[in-house]
């Protein structure tokens, strides 16, 4: 029979249809396999090219040359510049679209997904969004950061240098005061934070955690919402993403780009996005909310059921998934590496 | 620059991106024009083919053959037979699950997708519908009912035989207790329902309206978080699906009908899903919540940015999708048609 799962942070109901289920492995998407180069003339991320991009913003030096570097979006969903202003006319809200749009360009290497990077380019590229977040937060426009990455068509992107991207936005979305409340709620009949109580469930009870680092574990949510999504959480109560420290940005890097590396070579190279879930600057300090990277591979497709009740159908079992995933040798075969 | 515009009825944030906005004309996704035959031999939802589904449920009767068949889902999200039950365990919420999962087999005919049916199939559909939702409403294990239709592989489905589904719940989720608990909270302050109130501004206002029927209206939704996601809503304060009367089935069949073959001929057949919200039984007769359609043409992708903050970026200006949509003539060229 298949299962109801409540998610512990948002109380969304999610169901797990056993009796539709799949074998991890049947989910992985078979795609041609196609040759990348590791530099293209007309990519405005390669290096040389950098002239076809907005100014920098940021990069992390490398002798010369750059490790990440940061521009403005060129096909930005805010404005830079201008004041916020708030419009009420009848039943419409409306603000002025100011806010900040930047890319983060991963590596220089055109061919080089996050899943096959050297730990410590991931670690620049996570400084890269810290050192970001820090400044776009100190804009008083700025009222929510979401760092974010598109891997692959089907998790939005059709650009093929490896990218991240950052979104300022003057507003805090109903989405985020929603998982604040929830949190809250928690914490206000059990005088605890909700994500670090999970957080020791699942490592007590193991089915269904991935990668254990020394400050993140990673873990498939027990009423994940799509197969194979992962959280990867701080073991340390932080709020904000602002507080990650050096140590934990190091360890982060090694626990992401393995858990990219299980997607990779155990399900070949799906589609993704990841997202990081902070507090708004304005909770950065609370005692109830945990920030989380979540990624989510692009296995399925919502359907009319999702859109028009909010609940989603998972095919795999979260606990299936953990395993496979552990299970999985994140490594090139000796033959092939290079 | 771009701007924000708030969702009126889950007040989320959506960011209606002008500068990258394209004529509406440019989301058109060109297809492989197929030939769809009017029977298929191996698909279980064609007459004569009625023995490789499950056993039917309802028929809307056709002189010995039928108009509209519903069936249980073959490979049904929840299973039928059971009693609800709820476990507890630590932080850990699991109902098992229980639930009616059908299947409407829209038309006879393989190849009609609902755009290119006579208005009184699909009156016939929809009045399938509202038998189904009846029944399964009193089903004292049933706290919701979701109707909703997949269109094309973008939209969650792969099935070529028109048809749409039912997925009637144990729980009500939270995705819908939120927007009710908004509609209360409206309802508390002004003493009026905010739908009421939103259809007579669009109505004043006109920009945004597609399709004006006698007891339905269809228009884009002032912060519409995609392109052309279109609302269909009654006239008549109503909380619930239930209610509609048969002159309103007819007047919605026509009014979908409409929005449908202007999706279908202005924008080259799109995927699209549409789904029904209503009030769930518990709150059927609520003088804030009023139910409507949602139609949502599958014309972009949701990426990190949407999966991390929940707010949408839209491409297309509401106002212009509603000029574009007012437009297009929707009916085959005379030299096609036959």
């Amino acid at each position: 029979m298949p299962e109801l799962r409540q998610n512990r942070f948002t109380k969304e109901w999610v169901i797990v249809a056993t009796e539709r289920a799949k074998r991890p492995e049947e989910l992985a998407v078979k795609k041609e396999t196609k040759e990348m180069p590791h530099y293209s003339p007309k990519c405005p991320f390669c290096p040389g090219n950098e002239a076809m991009a907005p100014p920098e913003v940021l990069r992390i030096p490398d002798d010369g040359a750059w490790k990440v570097r940061v521009v403005p979006n060129k096909f930005a969903a805010l404005a830079r510049e201008g004041e916020l202003t708030r419009k009420i006319e009848r039943s419409k809200r409306t603000m002025n679209g100011v806010g900040i749009h930047d890319v983060f360009v991963d590596t220089p290497d055109h061919a080089l997904t996050t899943a096959l990077l050297p730990d410590e380019q991931v670690t620049d590229i996570l400084s890269s969004y810290l050192l970001r977040f820090k400044q776009v937060s100190a804009d008083p426009r700025v009222a929510h950061v979401t760092i974010f990455k598109n891997h692959g068509v089907s998790a939005g992107t059709s650009l093929e240098h490896p990218h991240s991207q950052m979104i300022a936005t003057p507003v805090i979305s109903s989405h985020v005061r929603g998982r604040l409340h929830e949190a809250l709620r928690h914490y206000d009949e059990f005088g605890e934070c909700i994500f670090c109580t999970v957080l020791g469930e699942e490592l007590e009870e193991g089915s269904r955690v991935v990668v254990e680092g020394k400050q993140f574990v990673a873990f498939e949510p027990f009423a994940s919402s799509s197969p194979f999504a992962t959280h990867i959480f701080p073991r340390r109560h932080m709020a904000s993403f602002g507080d990650i420290n050096q140590e934990e940005i190091q360890d982060l890097a090694a626990v992401l780009k393995s858990v990219l590396a299980k997607l990779y070579f155990g399900l070949e190279n799906p589609d993704f996005n990841y997202t990081i879930r902070t507090a708004p600057a304005e909770s950065a300090g609370v005692p109830y909310y945990h920030w989380y990277l979540s990624v989510i591979p692009r296995l399925t497709r919502v359907a009319g059921f999702e859109l028009g009740s909010g609940m989603f159908i998972n095919t795999v079992l979260p606990e299936a998934a953990a395993e496979f995933l552990r299970n999985v040798k994140a490594e090139k075969p000796a033959a092939v590496a290079g």
